[in-house]
């Protein structure tokens, strides 16, 4: 059960962008640079979270991704399900239907108590990242990290 | 993030041991039947069980697997984490470090904050299947299920 590397990549990008100025974008090459990541790839994952809603992108020459909400109002979840998905990593194939020990179909209306099970278990997961917001992430940084971000972000510092 | 496609097979065999009569063994070839499942790879898969400690391996003619403990001690967590590994699905490579916006070794002693949330999150996953048992699962099977098992598996019926 792995996601994918490019998840470290989207949560940090996405606290990057919450500790810019409102109304300033950073393009994907400053924050390939920012991160030293592969432009082209990371290009595509901050597209998943537009198409997510999470970041707005602006076009033009200075063109770039802003937040598209307040840091408080996106969560850590709709980061990680912007660029894995949404569905749980059990996939129940409904082995109880099959070989000498199927089950008739009237035993199988229920969702099986296994699936269930293991479907509490990702919401209890799904729970604990929609408890976090950018907002709180930004609440745990040292008072001076946007302003260093900034500079850095912007190549003059 | 997906969990292999055995953890069905694995969490099922072990719900289907945890209904056996004391003393009473199961051999892959038994399993594979009862859910029609491929032979050689569930027999790697009982394997894993049974170095993890939830299944024991009875050898002869009349060798099988049951369960090594009491259902009531046995967890989906246990199952679950005998196939897939206990590690957690967010790998932090600590970007944090890399690039212009590279942090100095000195505020990053502590663990990324975001890779905190990802790892409390995978916490609350373990904690839920830890709070599940095979004997709770058992529990929510119709009373006539273990007889039906038993023959079923058997093959006398």
């Amino acid at each position: 059960m792995k996601l994918p590397v490019s998840t470290e990549w989207v949560l940090h990008c996405a606290t990057t962008l919450a500790q810019l100025e409102p109304g300033v974008t950073a393009s994907t090459a400053q924050l390939a640079q920012y991160y030293d990541l592969p432009a082209p790839y990371l290009a595509k994952q901050l597209q998943a979270l537009v198409k997510a809603g999470v970041l707005a992108a602006t076009t033009g020459p200075r063109g770039g991704f802003r937040l598209a909400r307040p840091a408080s109002e996106i969560t850590l979840l709709q980061i990680v399900e912007a660029v894995d998905g949404t569905s749980s990593p059990y996939e129940c194939r409904e082995i109880r239907r099959r070989g000498r020990g199927a089950l008739p179909p009237e035993d199988c209306r229920n969702t099986c108590v296994l699936a269930e099970k293991m479907a509490e278990a990702h919401e209890a997961w799904r729970r604990s990242l929609t408890g976090v917001s950018l907002a709180d992430i930004l609440a745990s940084l040292p008072p001076s990290a946007p302003a260093r971000t900034r500079s850095r972000l912007a190549g003059t510092s």
